[in-house]
């Protein structure tokens, strides 16, 4: 990890804790706590102040944190760790008062509370803001795991045979991609048949029938970057719906690549492959067209209807449209974009959508 | 799922709620929504009262829910879910006050508050004791669970060959775990040689050697319970250091299961493995000595010697000593067992511990 990215990071939090008027912030989230420190574990928070960051770890951790963490000045408590951050807090005597998102637990930061001698602020979304412009190491990342994906997914396909079972299949993916030095990024779906039109379908004992269709929707991690991709493959020959749904969805797909920019509206890239789906008479999906995609499987900016919000360059995002049919099948294609300035740039294209049979 | 069973637990959380004089309780944790309702999914609240329970969900889930929930109220929400819940119990109107475990995070307790028209009580560790004893269907589920992971690891054993790395031997173990009918219950440990002095290694590229220990820490979950086993392995002559590590650690556990049964104080438990170990002058671990599992991998009870508590029929729980030597190697034995009133069931007699080469 680069110290000039790390403090690059700092800095822009350091911004924004200034505009709040808060001397520290407390991060509970390991994601949070990785993009600051470069520490890779768990049960650690971290205190960022104008001066220093300081990580709150354990003996279970402290080699690691030792090795990892870039520029960070590391503390190893005993007991509570809301408990010790206050008490860390305590001794930094400079920081007239904290600040905490959120998304801590009602418990932590009850305790906390308690343990703190200054006033405790809540203060939302300052690292999920920042952490939603990728820098070029988040970026490499990405692009590495999407690399990792692409080739997983190539050496799983001799596997598309009669009597695999989704379950089978998708622990062979998985396996792939641990060899390529990757981890799952979440739980990966493969659905065969009509399983394809739920959404967040399960892998079954279900097996792949001689005519049937498969929908994969997976991603490696690597480094804790995770992508996300969906593909959708045919065995034996297609039913003519299924070739005009796969057609449609590539299109929709399409519309939404095409809007996709720095400054474009979320809502304007989530109603563009709406627009496709709904003119050629298939039912419209009811989940948004796509995400951020970074520390987490899911992050801001998420593509729907109900906000102002607009894309901005630096920003990786997964365009995900699809149709279900229930009771017959599921198709879906999601890549992995980089927006910017001028458009955006694919960077799952080493994973190419499945051409479909004669 | 049983419907006497749902029914039981249910009467177990309802006299707690008598107890602290509440009306109905409010749960976010998707395991303590399964207990009560059986639904597998995720992003649901449910709400337990007197005479009903009411899940929480949205229309990805509603298909799932229908089919999983027993004796359960749907309600399919729209927008966020702590102001569906406050919605919810100004519609039942009959409800005095409701609770709410400190788990939650502050975003959304905070939103619940808001939204809700009667008093919040915060009320911490209803459906942690009442799930700590398992029933018959859960202490089936983990046996199953036992019994995959056995399964698994002996499948395994072929692949351990000089030249197989850390992480593709994880995913070998994973892929038949998925084969069997299982999933992953937590990330799966795999550490070869000095790797195995770290109780937290995660798989690497490492490749195992022609004179190398192996340590393997995994689970197979099953309906949503998970094993949790620890297995070492030598390939060629272990050296007398690893031999006498290996006897020490199997005494150590021995100690521990000897000593576990209902009533018996968590602290002597977890305090009996430490000490044949201190005797035999290798170093002590730092990590507790076991502890609970069932939905999640980690839940009460916790061997540790800062605690009051006993070990009650009913719970299962590991025990896990480890003998960890820096730079050489680290032998842990883990295995699930089943409290009685007499003393202790071993759930995991399918997996043999390794029979050390003469």
């Amino acid at each position: 990890m680069k110290r000039e990215l790390i403090q690059s990071r700092r800095r822009k939090i350091r911004r924004q804790l200034r505009e709040h008027n808060v001397d520290g912030l407390i991060l509970t989230q390991s994601v949070d706590v990785r993009y600051v420190t470069a520490f890779s574990g768990h049960d650690s928070w971290a205190l960022v102040t104008a001066r220093a960051v300081h990580l709150l770890t354990d003996s279970r951790y402290t080699e690691q944190a030792a090795k990892e963490c870039v520029d960070t000045t590391l503390v190893e408590r005993q007991g509570n760790i809301a408990v010790a951050a206050g008490k860390l807090v305590r001794k930094l005597r400079s920081l007239q008062n904290v600040a905490i998102g959120r998304t801590i637990t009602l418990a932590a930061f009850e305790t906390l509370r308690k343990n703190i001698d200054v006033p405790l602020k809540k203060l939302d979304g300052v690292l999920e803001t920042v952490r939603s412009i990728k820098d070029t190491e988040e970026l490499a990342a990405i692009k590495t795991a999407a690399g990792i994906s692409a080739q997983a997914l190539e050496r799983t396909k001799p596997s598309f045979r009669p009597g695999v079972s989704e379950i089978e299949l998708a622990g062979l993916l998985e396996l792939e991609i641990r060899r390529l030095g990757g981890r799952n990024g979440f739980e990966t779906i493969v659905a065969f048949g009509p399983n394809g039109s739920r959404p967040h379908h399960q892998p079954s004992q279900r097996k792949l029938r001689k005519t049937d269709t498969i929908l994969i929707d997976f991603g490696a991690s690597y480094n804790g970057y995770t992508s996300d991709i969906t593909r959708c493959f045919v065995v034996g020959r297609p039913t003519a719906a299924y070739r005009r749904a796969y057609d449609v969805v590539e299109r929709a797909q399409a519309a939404a690549i095409s809007t996709a920019r720095a400054g474009a509206e979320l809502a304007e890239v989530d109603a563009a492959p709406r627009s496709v789906i709904r003119e050629s008479g298939l039912p419209v999906y009811g989940h948004g067209s796509g995400h951020g995609i970074g520390l987490e499987v899911h992050e801001i900016p998420f593509l729907k209807a109900d906000t102002q919000d607009k894309l901005q360059a630096g920003q990786i995002i997964t365009i995900e449209p699809g149709v279900y049919l229930p009771g017959k099948f599921g198709v879906r294609l999601e890549d992995d974009i980089l927006i910017t300035e001028t458009g955006c740039q694919i960077l799952t294209r080493g994973c190419p959508h499945a051409a479909m049979p004669a």
